[in-house]
């Protein structure tokens, strides 16, 4: 058994890493569902305070649907640069998957709340965790890649990246100023990861490839 | 690298695309049995109201499940038509992943309520954003698809969606008219779904395998 | 494109009934744990109610685990017998995930009344509904496989199966002469499904490999 | 159809083994989120019973988590090793699966009861049954495998692995001397499964791939 052959044996690919994180994703994408149930008194009338209690559950849960689908995306093309996973890859995804798994209780604790200060503080800290989670992670994959124009491209993302992290951390301190400042920081930031497709294609549609990976952050 | 490897290199298959989709159908499929408790005095005796509150929500169940059941069937033949998605692919499906989340919500809400029309139209205009999702993903596929016949199969059960989508539109205003008439529409959809297998397979045995594609709808 | 090549790209393999499948059975095998609250009262006195019914809990919780867990097993040696589901292996499959979807019910409601002649009922039912969907989807595939040995084998095996069948349908009357009768129902099913393994295996060790496929029962 | 290719064709790989262990490891490290709910009143005052109740989940849910990340870790270098897994292969795996479907249950009784002696003793039962559990699996794939290198590594984790063994099973009694005493066992152990790491790669940097499934525990 020469040295190579050893590697590809002792060494997994990254597919029960996928495998393993996509379980994840879409358990906490789909398990803060449960928790919403329509007030039984809508059922025969249009109760003002049901129906703006819901709406908050609701407008919370499509909110994190979209953090969350974006870190997925994000997630799915960074996973597939790295083939061969070290054992400090898989902490660093473990480390991920932990502060994603905090979205659905902040999320439930934020749609009772709409206007609770220290619910919209508590979902810009998580939030705030799972954009630096990420970067960890993204830093390491660039560490560890042997494509040069994955690691070029991993770092420009991450360049771009620290502005959606400070937002995060913004809207904690600013969430005590005014609850609807710190809506609008977790408002603003989902559309963000897709204006570059917007304006990078017109400019560079010969290098497409490279800015479909680009788009992937945060 | 040339061209070709740097494109299969920044571009991962659907392999992952299938399996995110395919946790969140099958925790939306099952989450829903998590809400239905058998009430406790059927232990020992027969409560008429307690049996048709569980009838009610068994039936609201089974309904669903058949109905993510349609659309589970129906994107396995679809994503297997698209083998390298785009980022406007996962964008598509994340859109229709979101809306079926919505399904346990109110499945819970119409088995509680089967009488109420408020509960029904509300299922009907989830059922309704399910299958409009549901197209344009396909009008999608059709578009994107290198391979003719996928397009054009794409195309053919496009047109026979639209009677879907009408029927699901229709139960929102008829659940005010009488929720008979919303369940109706409910109950006649699935079945229709079987159709075409029936119809199509004794007239064109030679094409069994395009039109294995085409049941595929909605 | 030639016709063989049409049926390569028209027909996806096992693999997404299987991601689906695995996702469900997953669910379903964990959910039941969501339900068991071991009561407050256990954290600091040994209260005798208490024990009794979170032994009871735990018992069914037991009892339904081995029975999903046989289920996947043998599920799991059916469907790669199966390598292009047509539409309706995927009905077949589809109707046994909704069966075994109803277990986490049903084990729910027999290990809150372990006494009551009805949960037992009820619980014999949905497993007589689970064996009998499983039989279905294995007749399907010895109908369907191009493989000689494996139709021999399904064959083989649904001819055993079938007393498991009459032992989970037998205990649906027997609950009411005696709840104890049902759970001796119950609990003598899993190690039935262990057996062949004991006798076979001495008498022809050569034909080992078939003997790993017809202990895949029920 | 000779030998080898009858082996092939009736004993799949251990690719459903992963797809169903992994959604059973995904469901049960994000389920226990379910149960964590942030107290209302932290809306909108501090209360500090209400902070101390919340924290307790919190950090019952963090170390239960770093507990199946850990055997989820080991588990995807542990399955790796055995391709054509046998029937007895899925029998110690679905025991796994079975004692770590239990962790959910004891983490949401001790974070409910962090200063009970039951609930710590609880928890330890159940870390020792899966750290057991995870022996039986290990000392099962130390016989089957084909690979001298993988037998060796096997042996020599399990050797190791009797220590963590030792301290969960101690962690029993020591919870009716001090609860204390049993929640620094329960913290011991993670960071026990990294040191190997750290002490081996300095000596022997070029058996590094060796070492990648050494460091695999428990």
């Amino acid at each position: 058994m020469n040295e190579k052959t050893a590697n590809i044996e002792l060494r997994p690919t990254n597919r029960r890493l996928e495998l393993f994180s996509d379980g994840v994703f879409a358990i906490v994408i789909t398990i803060m569902v449960i928790e919403i149930h329509i007030p039984d008194i809508l059922a025969f009338a249009n109760d003002r305070a049901a129906l703006n209690h819901l709406a908050g559950e609701l407008l919370a849960y499509a909110l994190s649907f979209l953090v969350i689908a974006n870190l997925w995306t994000s997630h799915h093309y960074l996973v597939f640069t790295i083939h061969m996973p070290a054992r400090s890859t898989i902490w660093f995804n473990n480390l991920l998957l932990f502060t994603i798994s905090l979205i659905p209780i902040t999320t439930r604790f934020l749609g009772m709340h709409p206007g609770s200060p220290r619910a919209a503080a508590f979902y810009g800290a998580v939030a705030t965790a799972c954009t630096g989670a990420f970067m960890l992670l993204r830093s390491h994959a660039a560490r560890k890649t042997h494509n040069e124009a994955h690691r070029l491209i991993h770092r420009r993302i991450l360049r771009r990246t620290w502005l959606i992290l400070a937002i995060y951390a913004a809207s904690i301190p600013l969430a005590f100023v005014n609850t609807g400042l710190a809506w609008a920081c977790f408002i603003i930031v989902p559309p963000m990861l897709f204006l570059p497709i917007i304006r990078a294609q017109p400019i560079q549609a010969e290098r497409a490839d490279q800015h479909a990976m680009e788009r992937s952050c945060p």
